[in-house]
């Protein structure tokens, strides 16, 4: 199978033009910013989940259109927060919207656009899916939002521990990162009129969670992820799974040296920091670990899928190994 | 009639314990910064608009407590998110959330409460709402924040615009402050089955958010709004009623000096300066106009209201009275 996305082209561009029209508007530093944000491109993971899951379990791919666009722009507006959170100055490669509108814009279209989701989650009734499903697709975008907030908390929290375990950083992956990786899994099912197999997706979807987020934690080191440099999650002292590791692993002294260089504000780490961050992550197999990782945890998804219906079952097992096999 | 919501404390009781209930949580800098943030008070308007208006319409008070807390919780966040895209640092006499969290925590504590907000309004079914008004109450709540963000991009915009018209400072307003008093009047009439006073509210709203917003805008320069210090306003750069107004009247020489007044950075701003600004304000009448302002606005929804049902004419009465006169 394929290890990219272009195959689903027709299906993101029926997302992209609900978001289009929906995002549309007059407002300065506003609508303006949104448009820039969305132009930047993204996978489209999500959206592609819940149509894909829908139409797997034999529902409707037009109804699940704009639950999907809910879907990412969920993501879309996560980023343009995070990117602020986290001091992040680059995203796919262009200005992030805090550094292009500055920060007090940056919140505001956030906040739009979290708001937007809700609109969009609301159009299902005008595609045909029921008021009882409608409601059910929005507590499943609030719980995950909630959930996210929750893990993006402990993840800034996680950065002042010196002492972070590889149990806490799953707690707080599973919080940030998978409850919404399920969310687009769970609403196609539910659009597709499926309840039964929530729990059961929501168990994938941990799982795809911490095998995407460890990825992503690679791809940082190796990549870039279209923030400019490599090794920017080593600038921004972020707790990944190779810091997890090598802090466990390493010596006294380098432990110290290594938290010195990741406790230091982001423009004061210098390319030789990440360099020596690198070199012991090398050195100890941390990134070797964290690859074991991803895939262990891409496996334990793909069992859970096994006992899914075939034809999700298909979907989910190419999105298990999309997620550890992409390069971005 | 008495101008203070001393004696309503048994609804704001109801509704501060749904709020305490819903906030509850363990995660450090965040449920810690919620309960830090409700606790500074707060003059509950928005909730008891809610409740009274669906009583006043023959409803249930416990139908409409979860949506009142909904309202309350509405403005709890914006204010988070606000402070920190105003540089106010003091709210309510405390340090703003962004000043003792830092700017990344309450940009995730806000998005929290954000999503807190619909998972109350959900609550409404178990209080016997019935799911096709649950709907209309997220709806009524996602058009609301939608358009408030609006005006608070235009708010912002507006800093940036040396000939600001008094146009201008209406539609955003209207955006802005007029939109969620709003809210909470037309969820009331929703919880107690009535849906065809939807429009004459909305423009009651817009009219009481005027007389709220020049009453705000006044009261920053006599009794301070517990930001520590009166003309805060000034500092910040904002297009109050009383710059507007000032700008379209004074000599091209004061003009100048009031906009590099406004346009310096909050902290180069000194209190001579704040009160040249304030001189130049009673020179030209400005505080006065904006008095009169309020209280025509005041007056035009008080018309507006005339035109509802007895006891709903009277709760909107006291609201636009009270909006007015209050100190704080």
């Amino acid at each position: 199978m394929d290890m990219n996305l272009d195959a689903f082209a027709d299906k993101i561009m029926l997302v992209d033009n609900v978001l289009n029209e929906s995002l549309r508007g007059e407002v300065p530093n506003l609508h303006d910013a949104i448009e820039y944000h969305m132009s930047t491109g993204g996978k489209r993971i999500r959206p592609l989940l819940a149509i894909m899951t829908c139409e797997a379990l034999g529902g409707s791919v037009e109804q699940a259109v704009p639950f999907a666009a809910a879907c990412e722009l969920t993501h879309a507006w996560l980023l343009v927060h995070d990117d602020f959170q986290d001091g992040d100055r680059v995203r796919r490669n262009k200005p992030a919207v805090w550094v292009k509108y500055g920060a007090p814009h940056a919140v505001n279209i956030g906040d739009y656009m979290a708001h937007k989701v809700f609109q969009l989650i609301l159009k299902c009734s005008y595609a045909g899916v029921k008021d009882a499903v409608v409601m059910k697709l929005i507590n499943e975008a609030v719980e995950t939002t909630l959930v996210t907030a929750e893990g993006q908390a402990m993840d800034m929290n996680l950065r002042a521990n010196d002492s972070p375990t590889e149990e806490e950083y799953t707690k707080m992956v599973s919080a940030k990162t998978g409850r919404y990786l399920t969310m687009p899994i769970k609403g196609g099912a539910l659009i597709a009129g499926i309840e039964y197999l929530s729990s059961r997706i929501a168990e994938f979807g941990t799982q795809l969670g911490l095998a995407f987020q460890i990825t992503d934690d690679i791809l940082d080191l190796t990549e870039g992820k279209g923030r400019g440099e490599t090794g920017r999650d080593i600038k921004e002292g972020k707790r990944s799974m190779m810091v997890v590791h090598c802090i466990g692993k390493c010596t006294k002294d380098e432990r110290e040296k290594l938290l010195q260089i990741l406790n230091k504000p982001v423009e004061e780490t210098t390319n030789d920091d990440v360099l020596y961050a690198k070199s012991l992550f090398e050195k100890y197999g941390s990134i070797k670990y964290a690859q074991e990782k991803a895939e262990h945890y891409s496996d334990k998804a793909k069992q859970i899928a096994d006992s899914m219906p075939p034809k999700l079952r298909e979907v989910l097992h190419f999105f298990a190994d999309y997620i550890v096999k992409r390069k971005r």
